[in-house]
């Protein structure tokens, strides 16, 4: 994408989305109904199917190219005591995830999908958010673009996930932000803080909603001033996803919080997202519920990375042998249902 | 194993049950706290392995040789009209299994396991139990032999999963026998059968309640009496598994209700099980209550075959990855929590 030059031209941009492909999806629900099982007795297997048909245009979808994005970025507001790690720790997991030593790399290799890991001006955190935008217009755009153009056309489906020592708190705020709420609505124990500093983290968030008061009508502006780069760039990716017909998985509260604008600016505009999972971090099962997603597994996960939305990953992989290997009760010889 | 010779035989094996490796499951605690993540951070998925490490007895545990086991049986009860599908679809399915086409194919592909199916005497259905016991004892030990016989000592896991037409019927008249209450408790629409359908099903329980009322305080004999060959082989292949320290991956409705006898002859017979999945089928979330039995995921599937099983090994799988895969703090640099 050409560099974005405003915030309005973003606007526009996300307003103009494509539909899924609902001959897809239908064309799944027929063969679906083939199959020798009892209808719809696979559940949500059998309706994922149906959502990756529609968002790549075609029966059977595939799960060749499969790519997972995490977006790295620092945060200024960690200087306020938000996080049980020092913020040192991004850039040090940014190595990690270069060495194959986290939890992500074991999860991408077990799914099958290619691991990306983009590093956004970890050097230079956002500003702390209590005090001023945590990005001004330009760092915002930036980050959009660098996450709009991290997503390859090509992919069959994209997980997106994140690290950033702090960006909970940038979560919470950006979510309580844009759903209303305060801190104590939004704010968890993200990595494990301790309860003094839930109470700094609760704060936070609260001054950073009293000073950017005027602005929380802009989904974008709201981004901007409450979110980080990594967050910037979740959203950039969502949108490229959605209008290059890339299915997307989102991972946890954080991914989820970053993609969550769009779907102010437009009600339909996370239709092509899946949440993975439902993390441990309590906000975020309040955060899908005002998003209308229904996650794909509850299994106490907290670590961000996309580790969930890799987990996810292996139930579509699950579904797609189902819908393109089982046979039809024709083929089999078994009776159907009379 | 030798024939079982009587009830009082099988009773006493199932009391005399080997305990987990806590030694084991201890060393995954440390080891778990040491990788790159924050603690407790990937949820569930650190508890499967402690579990998986328990009842192998080793740290790491592994899951080179998955078996799933999937045993078919017919019933009598099924000419009650307690079913959306006629009884000749079990020997049909069992056919489908072999020659590849089922989900169970798929799931256990994608799954890394090895599928083996074992039909139970397929041309003599149990008898319909509201008239009298659905097998006598010899009919009933020998099912719970040829589960038990069916695991090899040496899987790192096992899936138990059936196929049978008119099954949930069994499944939910022993769960009433077992835990109390009645059809209206137990029964669901199982593959989809209508409401004139379910009725015939309630009914049926409740009649096979009534008669075999004088034996429902002993869990083996209420066993014989309102399951099915399937489910007493699920039985067996329960009790080998636990006697030779082998994990078990339960399924859904029938495989629990399956299992359940040999919980209420010892509280913690089924420490080495887990619940792969809650199935769509409603009464199984009641009956992994009454078992105090998590499960893993909660797909909306109501299929059997072992394929919530199946998908819950991916899930293993995925967590053995971390465990294995993932660097230490000290290896990888990074800081750990102060």
């Amino acid at each position: 994408m050409t560099a974005l030059k405003s915030i309005t031209e973003l606007r526009a941009l996300c307003a103009d989305l494509p539909g899924g492909d609902t001959m897809s999806a239908d064309a799944v629900v027929r063969r679906q109904a083939q199959l020798t099982k009892p209808p719809g007795s696979l559940g949500r297997l059998e309706k994922l199917i149906a959502w990756l048909a529609a968002w790549q245009g075609r029966n059977p979808p595939q799960l060749q190219q499969v790519r997972i994005l995490v977006f790295a970025g620092n945060h200024g507001i960690t200087a306020r005591g938000v996080s049980a790690y020092p913020a040192e720790v991004t850039t040090q997991m940014v190595a990690n995830f270069a060495a194959g030593g986290a939890a992500i790399n074991q999860l991408a290799r077990t799914a099958g999908a290619d691991l990306r890991v983009v590093p956004m001006s970890l050097d230079k955190p956002t500003a702390d958010f209590t005090m001023m935008a945590a990005m001004n217009e330009q760092e915002f755009l930036a980050a959009v673009t660098t996450g709009y153009d991290a997503v390859p056309p090509q992919a069959d489906l994209i997980c997106l996930g994140e690290m950033g020592i702090g960006n909970t708190t940038s979560a919470a705020a950006l979510a309580a932000g844009l759903f209303g709420g305060d801190g104590l609505c939004w704010a968890g124990y993200g990595t494990g803080i301790d309860h003094q500093g839930i109470a700094r983290k609760r704060a936070a968030i609260d001054d950073a909603l009293a000073r950017h008061a005027a602005i929380l009508g802009d989904p974008l502006a709201t981004a901007a001033a409450l979110g980080g780069r990594e967050l910037a760039a979740i959203l950039g990716a969502t949108l490229a996803a959605r209008r290059q017909k890339v299915p997307v998985v989102l991972d946890g509260f954080v991914s989820t919080a970053a993609a969550a604008p769009l779907k102010k600016l437009r009600a339909d505009a996370l239709d092509h997202c899946i949440a993975g999972h439902v993390s441990a971090e309590a906000a975020h099962r309040k955060l899908l519920g005002e998003l209308g997603l229904l996650p794909l597994v509850d299994l106490e996960m907290r670590l961000g990375e996309a580790s969930g939305a890799a987990v996810a990953v292996l139930l579509l992989r699950a579904a797609l042998a189902c819908h393109t290997g089982m046979a039809t009760f024709a083929e089999a010889g078994v009776l159907d249902k009379s």
